[in-house]
């Protein structure tokens, strides 16, 4: 972070928003109107928009004792963008709204909005309005997605049916072993300042942490193979919590394969060290953004050298029940303890 | 409020959203998919979309100790609609995030989201999705809210012309004195609870505080007179922020006569009793969410009999400034003293 050190009273509002936007282009030609009348203007050419929201705040859902703000701009971004990818459209718009108290300077928004810029450049985004205010506490952000899909193109949670493969993208569990790590290496630095954070050999998963990014590619391989989900979902609160939503929506059960969830070789290391089992991490850790969906079992073919996707298992009928298989060919319920924002 | 307590996290965050929406019907037949998938789905049939976005923090926009949550959730919603009715738009959708401290009961919320009910209700707008989460301290609401419009009929800030007629929509001033009086009210109280608050015959002055409506009744009768302004936005920093933003986008300068600002008579009451000058009221109080435009100088006798609307003036070149004539002939430059977020 720079260490200048500008207040930000000094531009007011509209000063401030001209400021902190005046390196974004528009990339989408259905931008019609941007920032800086009371509301933007989008045209669809036909399309159907697709929209979602986020809500992030500080010492909630994220902490800046270890969180550069750059990475959180690009962070609130893609959380947001991920959304739209799981309904199988593509992101065009955002809009982004923040609240902060006046312990952030200029040069800390700036750090932000270079963040905000940079996930906007890569995922061929455009920052259409917001609001910016004071806030009592912290850091406050609301990130609003639009996208667009052919119509009746997009691809629901609750369309699943019995039989189909379960497939997940990437890796799981990384995330929450990367904040496993941050946690623990601020209490470390809580109780003694003079030790230095000990993250090597940690990149991945504080990568994963820090950095998420929002599976595009996959969509892309998606079409590229034919394959169309059946259902689909992003994976933000975990595993478990996820697959039991497509359950509960599409009415059926489902079995997965342990030795089939994906796991990377960084992430086995880490829960290693930190005494956890890394299957309990990948089904119960949030924040992958990885994707989780269904397809026909005929289309088993078209992923076999798919890297990046993972069958797991498959859906059933809803009497048979949501389980996991272990190893030892033991069954389990799948029982959500996902991130939860209201508990204790 | 109900006098029950129900603790939110007996719900859960998915059983907690579920719970506080399942009255919302959609009305619109553009709602293609809503609340409960990773995003919403929105089809235009050839119409474009107007999207505004507001962020309303405890302390800063609100103060929870004379705000029903009832009224909050009304006003939350009716705000950004008025954006919405400012861009010539009609309003269609929203997204609504919340995020609040464990002090609030589910009962709370429930009142919150009523206010929200009734909003959609009257305006005909569908809730499509949102976030909710816990935060650290107080209260904090982020509302999108989407529009149509027929393609190109958008009317934006930086199209007046010199010579146009200025006007306003209803009455101004009166939020703010609302808020002085609240503000009085709040404090007498803490200083002595025993006094129960004096609110009689100040039934407009608070009403326009806490229950402000958006003005989609200027554009029914706009479009009934076939008046198209030639720019038009919202006022709610106050008259003298916005029509500085009217002159600065469109390149021109102003006159606003002063005997022909609109104040309600139980806001010039209010202002006498409060030993306050009403025109500055009008000019510097904000959130009356009334609408200001400019309009051809043709289109003058067509509304000489509408009650609703007031021509305080006209636009001219940009080397002549914005000034304001007051009833004494002397001119005044027009300068922005609208409340702001980020002032000490």
């Amino acid at each position: 972070m720079s260490t200048e050190r500008t207040e930000i009273d000094k531009l007011g509002e509209f000063g401030l928003i001209d400021h902190l936007t005046e390196n974004f282009e528009t990339l989408n030609a259905s931008t019609i109107l941007s920032i800086g009348d009371d509301a933007a203007v989008i045209d669809h050419f036909g399309k159907q928009t697709v929209i979602t929201t986020d809500l992030l705040i500080e010492g909630v859902h994220f902490d800046l004792m270890y969180t550069p703000l750059k990475h959180l701009g690009y962070k609130a971004v893609v959380v947001n963008l991920s959304d739209i990818y799981a309904m199988n459209a593509q992101p065009t718009q955002i809009t982004l709204s923040i609240a902060f108290s006046n312990r952030f300077s200029l040069e800390a928004l700036e750090e932000f909005y270079e963040g905000v810029h940079i996930a906007c450049e890569k995922y061929d985004v455009d920052l259409i309005g917001g609001d910016t205010s004071s806030s009592q506490k912290g850091f406050i952000i609301s990130v609003t997605a639009l996208g667009e899909v052919a119509p009746d193109k997009y691809i629901k949670r609750n369309t699943a049916e019995s039989g189909d493969l379960l497939c997940v993208s990437g890796d799981l569990g990384a995330a929450f072993l990367g904040l496993t790590l941050m946690e623990r290496e601020k209490k470390i630095f809580i109780e003694n300042p003079q030790i230095q954070p000990n993250l090597e050999n940690e990149d991945y998963i504080v990568g994963r942490l820090l950095k998420p990014e929002a599976r595009k590619d996959i969509l892309e391989i998606l079409e590229k193979q034919q394959i169309v989900p059946t259902a689909m979902m992003d994976i933000s609160d975990g595993l478990s919590s996820e697959v039991l939503h497509l359950c509960k929506q599409s009415n059926l059960g489902c079995r997965i394969y342990e030795e089939k969830i994906p796991i990377h070789e960084s992430s086995r290391a880490a829960a290693f060290k930190f005494g956890l089992d890394p299957t309990v991490c990948a089904l119960n850790g949030g924040e992958d953004y990885e994707l989780i969906f269904t397809m026909k079992q005929s289309d088993y073919d078209k992923i076999t050298l798919q890297e990046e996707i993972s069958v797991i298992g498959y859906m059933c009928d809803k009497e048979e029940g949501a389980k996991l298989i272990t190893k030892g060919k033991n069954l389990f319920d799948i029982t959500a303890q996902g991130w939860n924002a209201f508990g204790k």
